[in-house]
């Protein structure tokens, strides 16, 4: 994963890359947009709360391909309003690896609940041969 | 492909998985958002009319690829009011294979016609060996 | 990098393709959402500007990986208004390759700074041999 970082156009607002290369030959994983709602159907009020979820089950899906938050390639983000941006990106900021993934955020009206606030969507890639699960609990895929 | 569905997060809403895994060494599909028109330019108003033609649209695409609606790894879809999601979910649950794929769903403002009420956008992948065309009535590729 | 083109749908509104496969074994890039900002920090007023400082951008990112804007596979383009869109596609249209890549459009309520008009993210891909980087300024990578 190589970030790509062309000198001759403004850097990044934030902490992410303008892109990533991929060579040949990765898994990929399609994550689903994740909303800030906690296994017991709990979703918290704050943008940076529901944005931390969302990166906690984020690391749960990749964890079943053997990936982390470190394998993700680009974050695609959404939230229903620019005073909530600060707080996904501060959660952005200290979730994700270094370097940092491609980014794209914009404002959108809505999702699935009105209490949501963020939605975060992302793809991630791995060699093929570091297939072992991340998470301690799971069994091994093979 | 593979669903990645760990057990610590919340279950999926409806019918999708949280991530899909591809393994590497596939080919991919990427198709443009298709809109609820037919080929006659005919655009029926209902959300799950719309959603309908779309996925038909989808695997019309897809076809040309030898894949089908079932190698679909990411929907991305989009509707301008909350009241159009049952329609759009409907329509994907109709129309999406076994084990679902991931998918992301947000409200927005609009499309490039007033009339459109969804829009739905995939990736598909399938092994490099199965390139036959689906559609019957395709020449072959090669 | 092969246009899905079924002869059994609408042809598209514009300048793009309804799907692109790739085959396997392709390097792939990932940009981050681009908005209309010159490397001096100016943002342009109109939306046509604003997406031609867009791909500029986007080249010179691709450029990093060996590419060009010709490699792009998918655009994902968000416009602030209906209003917008001829801006961005008479852009797009002046930019993109041949075949065009797939595209999906929509209008969204806002970006990172109310100034901006439009959004566009895409992915890109090309054989992993060719490496050489596009720039004539870049160094070498390897």
């Amino acid at each position: 994963m190589k970030p790509l970082a062309p000198s001759s156009i403004r850097a990044p607002f934030a902490r992410y890359s303008h892109g990533i290369e991929l060579p040949a030959g990765q898994r990929l994983a399609f994550c689903s947009g994740q909303l800030g709602i906690a296994a017991d159907g709990t979703i918290p009020e704050g943008a940076r709360e529901q944005a931390d979820l969302c990166f906690s089950n984020i690391a749960a899906i990749l964890g079943e391909a053997g990936m982390t938050l470190k394998d993700i390639v680009r974050i695609n983000a959404y939230v229903t309003d620019r005073a909530h941006m600060k707080g996904y990106m501060d959660s952005r900021d200290a979730h994700v690896g270094s370097p940092p993934p491609a980014s794209t955020l914009v404002i959108v009206s809505g999702f699935t609940l009105p209490e949501f606030k963020v939605e975060i969507e992302v793809v991630a890639a791995a060699p093929e041969k570091r297939r072992k699960p991340v998470r301690s609990k799971s069994a091994p895929q093979f």
